[in-house]
Order: C-alpha cells, then structure tokens, then sequence
C-alpha cells in the first residue's frame, strides 16, 4: 500500500484522459502536488492508504476548470457601467476609471475577489491580462491558485507606465521574478493589434522567446478592428502579427471573432490557442466565434469569462453553457458542439490553449492535483440518467451551476471546503473592495454630475478659456452686405468657404453648460457660392465646451461670450452623444463665407452665414474677435460696432447673440 | 398604525411599477394575499404594525420571476437525451418514454421537482402544458405556486387521453374544476398548428371563450414548422391559427421564433401574450427570436425555460441573462434590450403576456404578494455602484444567480424561507425522481441494447415474419440470361424497372442483425434499360429488421432468410441514423429489372441486379419467393433450382445469397 495525503473516494470521477475515462464510483489520490492514482474507488482503495479520505459519494470529481480569458481585477468595476457600445464602456467608463484608481492595491483587492469568485465556480487556473501584474502574481500565489499572468503593454500610457518601453522593461523584471513559480507562469501581454505598434509586437515576440514566456493578447475581437487593421496594416489582425513573427513564440490569442477563413490554418500552424468568451461577445455585440471551424482545424480552444466588468461574473459554468448554445443556434444544428466536447473544452483543451497540457487539464496520474468536486443534490441534478456515456456530461454542461462546487484543490493544496475558501478571508476582501467602489462611486457621481469632469475624463481636451467678442445681425440680402465688404477695402487676411454641421448637447440645469460638436467641412479649389462637386472638403471635427451665459453686453448688442474647453473630437458624434447622454440636442448647418480682415489694424472674423438647417431661420452677418482683457474687449466691442456701421448693418437680435439661443426660442 | 402580516424592512425594493421606482433602504408590507404597503423604509415603517418583520438589509426584493412556458413534469426527463435533433430527441426519445411512464403520479413528482427548482430560482408563477394537467394542478396548488395550467389537446393519442376529443373533454373538466381557484387559472393547450387540426383549434377556441380560459400553444418555434405550415395550411402558422378565429381568445404563444414580418401586428392586434425561450432556442437549434420586434410592436413578451429537458433546468436568471445577450448579438448593437427592460420582461411583462399584469409582476399596493428576496453576500455580487438607476438592474440581470434567491412569498404564504423549502419534502420527491428514473433508466437501457426493442420504439411496426427462399447468381452477361427468360415464355405477372439505393446500418454484436434503410425508385412510362429523363420516378421507403443469420442452406446455395419487422420509413434516412446510431453503415445502390413470373404454377420473382455503388461488384440474378412453411421452403427451394438450370446459370457464390455478405467480405 502507498501512503498518500488525500483520497477523494467514491464520486463519478470524470477524468479527461485521452480515452475519456469516466469511474464511478471511483476514487483519485493526491500526493504533494500531484495526482499519484485515478480509477475504480475498488482498485485505488487496494493501491494507497490516505492520511486524509474525503467522501465523494453522490458527487462528481472533475478536473479544475481553466478559465481561458479574463482581466482579473476589472472585479472592482463590474455593474459601473452596461449596456453601452464598446468605446463608450472602455473609453468613457474603463479606461478613465483605470487611470484614477487602478494600483498596486486596486489590483490586490480586485485579484482576491476575482480568485474567490473563481474557486466557489470551480476554476482552478486563469490566464489574465492587466496592470501591475506583480501585484497580481503576490495575490494569486497568496490564494493558491494557478494562473497564466500576462503584464500588459500598451501604445499609450497605462496605470502602471508612462511609455510601452516601460512595459516592456515591467514584463522582464516579472519574467525574471516568477519564472520558476510553481502555480505562476509570467506572460507578456500586448494588449492587442490596434493598441500597440509593429515595434511593441516584435519586441514581445522577442522576449517571449528569449525567456519561453506565453504571449497573452487580443485577436480579431470585432468587426470593425479587422476593417480598421487592413486598413491600418494591410492585413487582418491575425495575418498581421503572423507577419511579424509574433506565432514563433508560445500565444494564446482572446477571441478570435472576426477570423478571417485563411486565418485558421494560421493558428493551427503555430500551435496558437484560442480563449473563446461567450458571455462578453455577446455581452457586447461582438458577435459569434467560428469555434466549429476553428476546432475542426486543430486549434485548440479554451473557454473564458472575459474581465467580470464585460460579464459581468466569473463563473465557468455560464460560459461552458452558452459555448455548447451557440454553434447550435448559428449553425441550426443541435448536434453541434455536444456536452462531451464543451466539457473537453473547459479542461484538457484549455488547458491545451494555454500551452499547458502536459501538466493540467485532467485528471491523470503524473498531472498536478487541479482537482473539484461537484454536489448533485438540488432539484437540478434531480434524476439522473446513465444510458450511455454522455450523460454525465448532460449533466455538468446543462444543468449544473457553479453554486454546485463544493470542493477545490490546486497542486495538492485545498482551497475549498464545504464551500468555505480556505485561503482568502472574503469578509475582509468585500470590506476592502466595498471601499475602492465607494471611492469609484463618489468619483463617478462627481465626474456625472459636472459635464466638465465628464468631458476631461476622456481626455484629449485642452483647458483653454476663449473668450470671444461677437455680433450677429439678421440679413435678408446677404450678398449684397458682402459685397459692400469687399468695396470696403479692407485687408483680407483669409478667407474661406465652409459648411458647418454643428450639433449642440444641452443639460438643462442652470449652469447653462452646452456640448457643441463641430464638423466644419472647408472647401478649396473654387470660388465662394454654389460648390461644384469637384471642390475638395476639408473636414475637421472639434468638441467645445460653452458657457451658455454672456459675460458682458456692449452697446449694439456685442456680447462677451466663454468658451472653456475645446479638443479634436477623436470620437464620432454617435460615441459623445450616447456617452453624455444629453437631455436634448438640437442641431444647425450652414454655409459660412468666412472672411478674416483687418480693421483699424486689428484682425475681426466677418462670417456670412446661411443656415440651412432648421429651415427658415435665415441669413446672417456675424463679426468677431477673440480677446484676452477686459479692456481689450472693450476696445474691440466698440470697433465691431464701427464695422457695422461702415457695413450699414443694423442689430435687431437684442443680446440673443448666438444661433443656439435663437433656436431654442423658436 | 395599521396592522399587517408580514413587514419586508429595509431591503432596496425594486418595484417594477410604470415608474419603475426603487427605494433603497425600503420596505413592503403583505396582509393576507396582498400588498398593502410599498416605499421607503422610513414611510412605511410609520404606516403599519406588523406581526413578522424580515429584516432585508443588504438584500434586494424583488416581484416574483415568471416563467412564462415549461412543462414542469419533464423535469423527470432532464439529461435523459441531449444534442440531438429535434425529431431524434422527440420522436426517438421523449415520446416513447412519455407513453410509457406518463401516468398522473409521475407528474405529480414531475411538478414538485419543479416548484422546488422553480421557488430556488425566485419563480412564483409558471406557465405549463403537458398531461394529465390536473394532477400538475393539484401538486401545485399543494406547494402553494401560482401557475396557469394548460392541459394539452393533440391530433394523435396522448399519454392522458385516446383522442382529441377526450383531451377536450378533459380540458372541460378541468378547468369547471379550478376555474375560482385562488392559485390556479386552468388553460387548454392545444400543443401546436402541426400537432393538431383545425377542428382541434376552432373548439379550443369556442371552449376558450365560453369559460375565458387562456390558450398556451406553441407557434413558429422552428424553420420547418413554417415551411410546411405554408404548405399545408397556405400560411404560416400564425397567421393560420389568426384566421381560425384563435386571437379572440387569450392566448400566450409560445417561442415565435420564425415570425413572418406581417405577423407581429397580428399579435399586438389581438393582445397575444410571447413566452420566449433563449436556451431552448438555442439548445434545439430553433433560432434567435424577434424579441426587440415584438416588443417595438407592443406585444407582451415574458422570458420561459420551456420543459427542463430542453434547456436542461428551470433556472430563470439564466434566462434573463440570455435573453438579454442575444438581441445585442444578432443586431451588433450591445445597448440592445438593457438590463431594465429585460427585467420588466421576467415580471411585469410576463404578467402582462399572461393576461394577469393586473394581478402580478409587480410590487404594489393591491396586487398579490408574490415576493422574492435576493441576497448579495457572495463575491460575484461585489462590488455595488449606484450612480444611476440602471444599476440595480445590472446586477440582477448580469450577475445575480439563481441561488442567491433567499425567501419567496406567492399569495402571500412564506414557501421559501433562506433556501428552506416550507411546503416541499425535497428528500421525498428526489426519492420518488430517482425511482422513476431507475426505472425510466432500466426502460432505455434493455431498449438502447435491443435493436428490436429501439425498433419498436418509433412505431409504425408490423411485426412480420418474412422468410424468403432466395438465389444470387453472378453472371456477366445479364442481358444474355434476360433474353433467355423471355424466350421460355413463361406467364409474367409483373414487370418493372427499378433503381434500389439500400443504406445498412451495422451493429455489431453476435445476433448480426442490422436494419436496411430501401429507397425504391420504381421507373415508370418507358422500356427497359437506359432511362430517358422523361421516365416517372415512384419511390417507396421502408425499413427493415433483418437477421443476418440464414435458417436454412438447400442445394445450389438456395438460402432461407428472415426478415422480421418492417415498415414504411417515414422518417428520413438522416433521422435513422440519428436515432440508431449504428457502428458502420453500408450502402449499395443498384439497377433492378424485376420480373414476377409463373413458374409451375408458383410465383417468383425474377431480378436482374447491375449493382453501380460500389463499383466493379458485378451484375446478378437473384430469383426468390415468399415462403410460409418449411414444406413449401422445400419446394420452392427445387423449383428455384430447376430454373437456375434452365435459365443455363451454375451458383457458384457459396452460401453467400445476400449483398451486404458480399459487400462485408470486400
């Protein structure tokens, strides 16, 4: 008899192997960190005498299930913002809130949570991507658990770096610190295609094969990064990093959505492993994973969560569920992907993804002791068939829940008991964690509740008080006060043709604060008037933040108006509108002969405007002037009010000054 | 003060009334069956006196979840058979064995399995259909659930009645029985357009609108099912069962995945309640359903598990979930269905698409006292933000599970106190499960071991002892020995010309018996020989039993063979292999010119075989007649012999007479 730690007797042991060995009842011993039996709870029962022997009856013995994808610590973010379109959610909630609070500190609550989460759903190894990934090792390591920890590397700066060099450099030191880790393996993590450069991906791939490191990063995630990277790269996503060698080294590619046909035999070739994420693809719109296709090629296919804010959970058995759902459905054909291939799926063929097969992903004797046990006593796992072999896999892939997992042990080591973590003290995570939402909470409401936090939280913008001094006088005959400009005389400095297509975000409340968004399409190549479609348009887009109240009135009602915040508008309409969410919108085009002359030696802007939408609001001089003093618009108050009169203009709009105040009265 | 049952303090109540209020620290107070009291804590606190306070702190209160379709006593065939097709799993599977077992008490366990699952997963009300739908009744209202029943009316003979006209007749009595039955609202079910006649649909309807009983039927779940509704009715099937008049009733439609366009205003017209079915529609392979359609027509649409043997349980935060994820991922649009209107489908919408949103679905001062508290202990419901009102329904929807439900009120009657079910002895009914299954278990096995008994399973067998005294002869020149047989001038009763495509399914085993799956293409309107396209083509299908053993040898290698059981396949040729998932499968196509001949005044059949798949195994003559008598074997044995001499032909496949030998020997 061989003397071993533990003896789990007696459960269904569903073992994974290559012939897929189910015994039940069977039995599996652990010694140190490894599986040292598997078989009939008879056979092992004769083989060892355990100093420990643990009852499985009426439950099932599996290995622990590799959860494929994740960013661990996005814990601490789950539920602050859904239902939002992918840039809205990442550019306006993730990422602002990321760079606020995202530390050493953040990624230890947030990680500890994430493994608790994790070990009450039956995971037993995870391959993450996030910042300070150190702190992320320590905790991990700390709960026990196994893990694949990629260190990301960014174009732009992270939480944990101002510069991609600086990730770099992060990733070899925490290569250099936990290479020979028992439950850590280090990664490099580019975080994807159209968020590093050709640079940052070859300088991984190289470290990745100077240190044996796995690659960790996304992959064709959407349609639109596989429009945009062959637009950008001239390939897909995949194609692309293929070309730069980046397949050399040992990756493991998330998602992998928008894979184009010619792509598959691309990660088969190079042994890349797929983490295929049900609940985030369709969480957020990304689409359907060919996993049908891709694991007809030989890809090996891992099943993820995704980080728990795109989920919004951690729990394995949702995923394994809906990955056996979806080829049925967008294939039509119900015998597509079957519980016994989903079951394989989440354990040896994940395992096999992250480059780890040797060691996990079943329950063999040689393998590390990766091992959970699963309850059948809710009326869910109420009756049970044994026609034939499948069954049990019925079982675990569509009725099953993750409440259901009662024990876990990971390299020998148990770190759930009935249900209590053995390793992580849950009532002081959740205070911990409770307090960084409290911080995040208090920082949201803030930035939600002041348009400007919400405005500089996407970044981009230049804090830039403008103040302007400006007339507008209604016109009926607009070509002919322009023509009086030009026999005026004065000096033209510029002069341009454009359309204007602004629309303006407005929030009631009193501050009288407005969004404008500004596509201002210029026009070359022709003269002023009716533009024949050979003129070239010259877009530009800006975002502007306006203060809807006049600073001063002078004589003629020339006012002082307040722009405060003004940036390239990066995004599209469609992100700022869904982003800020405005009460109202109201929107204006028009046609602006734009003149810049000096008058008096001093540059005024004199716009000739015909708003074309809304209809009928009519013709338009506008004379304008930036200004830095008080006395300096004083002075030039008064010479736009002598402009006027050479123009022979006479103001009707009583300190109602801009269109956006005349539309509203109307 | 007004005094009051039952006081739920201080947990945040989301009301689901039009408002959508929330109050968070709030309160609800149920006296008797109703809701008396709801708001915030503080108010209602100073309003009534309450005999029981539950403290809800930190807990969230909830109206009851409402599974709008389930056949609740199929909960005894979960995991008996998966990834199969639709006809496979229903025909092949679920109908035998619901003939066979189907009896008042296996649904009377069948429904309290499910109440217990159902009232762990915060449902207070289902909508069912199945058998012997009164004693679901009875069980229910024992458990104290509210549920409309409807018992199901079919075109052929159902496990609980003979004929339509008798389920009509107990759907009578059914609902004369339970009509004012504080829980219960008995319905008539006629299963679907296919499963039933016109007749069958215009008489529920007369017997719908007589007593205002609700119709559950199924509509449009599958692709097929409207393609032959087109077929056969000249429309699809919601349109068909619009113009029978069914609309006037109540009705709740279940699944309308494939709805025609014109469709969906039939529905909002006539107020047709949807029940909708994510995991059954995807797990079956059914499709995705036009839920924001629907919904944008005004149709009520609720969320269902349907029956616990499509989806594989009754675990309605699944399908919230789901339900929510697929229109994101069908339209590419992740703000598709948020968490709030998803929410109001499993409450306050599938009320209303139960015809009781003036009763149900709701948490408000008059209407009944179906109440779910949801605990938030565990990590993955860490942490909470509350920046806008959209929160709450985050968490319920993306990440609370089923198993945080802790107490359930229906009429206001406790059944559920912190996971403790109050009226159901679990022990028992899983007891009373297991047996069933041991038995159903026993029932599939002797059948899934026996080719006859599988056989037999589908129906539409006649159990006939053929034996057949048969020759083959290889020849080459099998135009040389058909000359011959005309030139001998004997009475043909019968000639035709036929193309013969035989599928055998193998098996193994030592009674090497297989079955032979026959296309028989008769070819009318021309000669012998080569076919002009011109020719009509009659097939026939059938398939066979065969015993593979010959009973007898006579002289010249005649053989006596038996084929036991036969009937005309009406099923396809892809269904049978499906269903008998045989080890090998061989085909042999051939060309037959059959001739019926008097030969001493007996008749034989006469056929010329050229075998085309596989190539090169030659060209036969095969004479053979039906035989009732080893006497007569006898005898037919020597004439069969006596012809071969005429017809100048030497046997020199020894023992061999049949293809499939031949073709196994290759």
């Amino acid at each position: 008899m061989r003397k071993v730690d533990t003896l789990l007797l007696n459960g269904t042991v569903v073992t994974m192997n290559d012939k897929r060995d189910v015994f039940s009842p069977g039995a599996v011993a652990i010694h140190g960190a490894e599986i040292v039996a598997v078989g009939t709870a008879e056979r092992i029962s004769s083989l060892v005498e355990a100093d420990t022997v643990v009852d499985c009856s009426d439950r099932i013995i599996i290995p622990g299930l590799i959860n494929a994808h994740t960013h661990i610590a996005m814990t601490l973010l789950r539920g602050l913002a859904d239902d939002l379109r992918l840039d809205v959610w990442l550019l306006g909630y993730m990422m602002p809130v990321e760079r606020e609070f995202v530390s050493p500190d953040f990624v230890d609550v947030g990680t500890r949570l994430g493994c608790a989460e994790m070990l009450l759903s039956g995971i037993t190894t995870f391959n993450d991507m996030y910042y300070f990934e150190d702190a992320v090792a320590r905790a991990t390591a700390d709960v026990g658990m196994r893990a694949v920890l990629g260190q990301t590397v960014l174009k732009f700066p992270a939480p944990d770096a101002e510069s991609y060099d600086e990730s770099l450099e992060l990733c070899r030191q925490f290569i250099a610190e936990w290479y020979d880790h028992p439950l850590i393996t280090p990664a490099i993590s580019p975080h994807a295609p159209y968020t590093t450069t050709e640079d940052i991906l070859k300088a991984s791939s190289a470290l990745a094969l100077q240190t044996n490191a796995p690659i960790h990063i996304h992959l064709s995630e959407t349609a639109l990064e596989v429009r945009d990277a062959r637009r950008d790269f001239g390939h897909p996503p995949i194609e692309y990093v293929e070309t730069l060698g980046l397949f050399d080294a040992k990756v493991i590619a998330a998602h992998c959505v928008h894979i184009q046909d010619h792509e598959i035999p691309l990660l088969s070739k190079h042994g890349v492993g797929v983490a295929h994420n049900p609940s985030s693809n369709l969480k957020l719109a990304s689409g359907f994973a060919p996993v049908l296709r891709m694991r007809q090629a030989g890809v090996a296919v891992g099943i993820g969560t995704d980080g728990p804010a795109s989920n919004n959970d951690l729990d394995m058995f949702e995923e394994i569920r809906l990955a056996s759902f979806l080829p049925k459905a967008t294939t039509g054909d119900p015998t597509a992907l079957p519980a016994p291939e989903v079951f394989a799926m989440a354990t040896i063929e994940g395992a096999a993804a992250l480059h780890m097969a040797d060691v996990i992903g079943s329950l063999e004797v040689g393998k590390l002791a990766d091992i959970v046990v699963i309850a059948q006593e809710g009326p869910h796992a109420t009756p049970r068939y044994h026609l034939n072999p499948s069954n049990i896999y019925s079982h675990l892939v569509y009725a099953a829940k993750a409440t259901d997992v009662r024990d876990v042990w990971v390299h020998g080591r148990q770190l759930l008991r009935e249900r209590q973590l053995l390793t992580i003290d849950l009532v002081d995570v959740r205070r911990r964690a409770a307090e960084i939402a409290e911080q995040i909470n208090a920082f949201m409401q803030e930035r939600e509740g002041s348009l400007l936090n919400k405005t500089l939280a996407i970044g981009g913008f230049e804090q830039q008080e403008t103040f302007e001094v400006q007339v507008k006088v209604a016109v009926d005959d607009l070509e002919a006060v322009e023509e009086r400009l030009r026999q005026c005389g004065f000096p033209v400095v510029k002069q341009s043709v454009r359309q204007q297509f602004d629309t303006y975000f407005l929030f009631g409340g009193e501050e009288r604060r407005y969004l404008r968004y500004r596509e201002d399409n210029e026009l070359t190549g022709g003269e002023e008037g009716p533009f024949p479609a050979s003129l070239a348009v010259h877009p530009s887009y800006r975002l502007s933040l306006m203060e809807g109240i006049h600073e001063r009135v002078y004589q003629n009602s020339v006012i002082l108006s307040r722009s405060r915040y003004t940036a390239q508008a990066t995004y599209s309409l469609r992100f700022y509108r869904e982003y800020f969410a405005p009460q109202a919108e109201l929107e204006i085009v028009k046609w602006r002969n734009r003149y810049r002359i000096l008058f008096q030696e001093t540059e005024l802007a004199v716009n000739f405007d015909r708003i074309t939408r809304p209809q009928h609001m009519g013709t338009f001089v506008e004379i304008k002037s930036r200004t830095w003093s008080a006395s300096d618009a004083e002075h030039k108050a008064q010479l736009i009010s002598q402009l006027l009169d050479r123009l022979g203009l006479e103001v009707d709009v009583k300190g109602e000054g801009d269109y956006l105040r005349m539309l509203e009265k109307r």
